[in-house]
């Protein structure tokens, strides 16, 4: 079995802990690990790592590869899309690149944002699904309802097959708050949770009959791959293969197949699932205090109730807060009525439309080598800290018009200024004319921190950049 | 006339831009200057600021007189309270002290901490007030209600007189909606704003008769004070000043003399007038947006309403916020049910119940020759800002475990490490090893801002240390 993870949240939904450059899949939610880390886990006691693919947006290529690193994926494994196109298109593209050696394999999707409770379970109803679609179907598993939710679609399963799968009697779109009762007291409606298996070869076939055109377009779509360069390896569109993709139709694998198609069975499980779509949906899965609450530390609460307030560093009190969102970071705070959590999304582009950084970027940066934290700026001066991590390098470009100083405050550092290397210890630091070429080196084996001071006058490059970078 | 400020405020209403250390007189909440800023200069057409007094917590007493240097503020005119005891006692401090050469001169008396919109109409009633208190009444100010009002004190006014003010036929606590709002539509009582005028004679000899303790125990009280050191020379008790003030019975004036006496007189003002005594009062003295809003720059909002939302630096995107307090600072944000506002001391209580320094200092502190800023704190380092004052100096203390390196953002410092003296320009930087004596002083006629790095083992100092001082 081929594992194809599908990342291309758009950080959104749970800004301002999301952003577009670190969306939801990279970031720790109900665990110790990051959802996409957790998706991976899940499913390596069935599938090796060797045969787990990533397709994500290029933009978040190397963070992937990196968060994954740990498992022993490959980088050559991740397919970076130019831009988004939902989920038809990036199987297509999966499909496209992987059908010339695996085509009678069978390709289990994974979303990289959601939440499983019991992979065991999990993993049980990904092998009765997986003998189901080696004979031939497009498999779908689906959850039993635990609540009348209005933000999932839904499937109604149809006549049991010997295999322990269904037939699909009909798949319904998002209900509204009664249809949805209905359907949970009927006991025949599942969630459509948008975890798919299938042969390739089924997979292309349905499609070829289905969508032709998206068909013909990513049949050929494997000549048009090449690897990137940088640390990170990954395969990626060349020239022609943007181009192809960018005129690609933007469809869900749904909407685009499986609603149409008369070859779907369901596979049915009771697994405690989520995809944590809104702020609102982290109630269900973790556990709240007794008077509803979700509070991280550093809130001191009184008289609240049913609120999600989530904390940094920095404290937060609430006095009588019932049902609200508190989402606290380092440069962004959200404040949100708990009924109107799917409409963060909207702010997030009040917040875009007014040419602010913070739908974009956070306080910290994440790079190949590390990420950069920048603790204030003003305009004659940047407070920032670098975390390099162990083996690597960052490189500084000259600016013309910012000194920097280095303080290292953990770790072991060395600095290459104008071609001679100085080593830093713990507590030394370094001054950097603006004119000096200079890169960061950590040749230990621990996380190398260094805090520093840029003065100067602004520089355009500052005003223009999105982000903060060193 | 003499200018009597009280400035007692202790910080907690307003938090978290008021803190212990910096509460609320000290901040500029509605205009361009401080509210004690303002107070002082609402006053200065009538009363020159050789005649204005100050009395504050010692606690206070050097940013009170760093704040009205500006007005030509004479130290010695402050009157620094060991721990606060009311309004009774530091009006018998006060008028204890300026018995000697004011005894038949009016006092008046000035809360620190509140907004007057029209300071010309107050300064008439002023005038006013001070002929009926010159004639040997106690004379208190007296405001025309604006909204049922269960927060303040109610003045039921009695005969008028002949001199433009009025007997008291009654003074009321703090009452229910429903007699709050009998009392606005009645139209004859007043709330109690306590700004009071009276003689120094009148108010001793009816202190003598009502509060004879206390009386008795301030007659010396001038004997009892001393001149302090630093950079500030104010006045405050000595050692038998300190126990005598310390069994001082804690009560305030309205209740001790002013709803005991026959001989007060009332002067009734319809000027737009607040005491600020919470969040939600801010609504009160400032225009709101057409949703009931009032909100800072750097906030966006979508579909909000009654709420009031104060930002610094961080961007705070609010979703359906219906009658909202939310307050960001650096160090911490409050959240609160406008309804509770009352209730955020309530929460500061929680705050400092929990250990956490939040309650009593801000991010900032600020100290005679500028402030300090934490920016980062970690085990192994702290990351601040240093502003120091045209022609101040920072004394440093050699820290025994904690390096420390300084570079310079804006103006020009002067750094004296170990006797040598090193001058550092904008963009320079030096680096303080831990063992050795430092001074950084301001020659200049501009701000200092030198940005810190402090490395190292954390010491116990600092652990203990409430604050993040240099």
């Amino acid at each position: 079995m081929i594992g194809v993870i599908l990342s291309g949240g758009s950080g959104t939904r749970f800004w301002p802990k999301s952003r577009e450059r670190y969306p939801k899949q990279f970031l720790n939610i109900t665990g110790s690990h990051s959802m996409i880390q957790d998706t991976v886990e899940r499913i390596l006691p069935l599938i090796p790592i060797e045969k787990v693919f990533a397709v994500t947006n290029e933009r978040h290529a190397f963070e992937t590869c990196k968060q994954l690193a740990e498992y022993g994926f490959d980088p050559a494994n991740l397919l970076a899309e130019p831009l988004a196109k939902n989920t038809a298109p990036a199987l297509g593209f999966a499909a496209g690149v992987l059908a010339a050696a695996h085509a009678e394999e069978v390709m289990a999707v994974f979303p990289a944002d959601h939440v499983v409770r019991d992979p065991a379970a999990f993993r049980r109803v990904l092998q009765t699904a997986a003998t189901v679609a080696a004979k031939g179907s497009l498999v779908t598993l689906a959850i039993r309802p635990t609540r009348p939710e209005t933000g999932y679609g839904y499937i109604k399963k149809g006549a049991a097959r010997d295999d322990g799968s269904f037939a699909v009697q009909q798949f319904v779109e998002k209900p509204d708050p009664l249809t949805a009762q209905k359907f949970l007291d009927d006991g025949g409606y599942f969630w459509n949770c948008g975890v798919f298996l299938w042969k390739i070869s089924t997979l292309l076939e349905e499609m070829k009959h289905l969508m032709p055109e998206l068909h013909k377009n990513i049949a050929g779509i494997a000549a048009h791959t090449e690897t990137s360069s940088g640390k990170y390896v990954y395969r990626r569109l060349d020239a022609q293969g943007k181009k192809i993709y960018a005129d690609l139709h933007p469809i869900s694998v749904d909407y685009g197949i499986l609603e149409k198609s008369g070859n779907v069975a369901v596979v049915p499980t009771e697994m405690p699932w989520s995809d944590v779509g809104s702020w609102s949906a982290l109630q269900d899965i973790s556990p709240t205090d007794r008077d509803g609450n979700l509070l991280t530390q550093n809130v001191i609460a009184l008289d609240c109730s049913g609120s999600i307030i989530q904390g940094e560093k920095r404290l937060i009190a609430a006095v009588g807060a019932r049902d609200l969102v508190v989402v606290d970071t380092a440069d962004a705070l959200l404040i949100c009525d708990k009924a109107r959590a799917q409409d963060v999304k909207k702010i997030v582009e009040k917040i875009k439309a007014s040419q602010r950084p913070e739908a974009e970027v956070h306080a910290t940066t994440h790079e190949p080598w590390g990420c950069y934290t920048v603790l204030e700026k003003s305009p004659d001066h940047i407070v920032g800290k670098l975390k390099v991590l162990p083996g690597e390098t960052f490189d500084g470009k000259a600016h013309s018009s910012r000194d920097k100083t280095w303080v290292v405050a953990a770790g072991r550092g060395e600095v290459q200024k104008d071609g001679k290397i100085i080593s830093l210890d713990k507590n030394q630091s370094i001054f950097i004319p603006q004119e000096a070429e200079h890169r960061l080196a950590n040749p230990g084996d621990k996380p190398l921190t260094v805090l520093e001071i840029r003065t100067g006058e602004e520089l355009a490059e500052d005003q223009k950049d999105v982000g903060f970078r060193p």
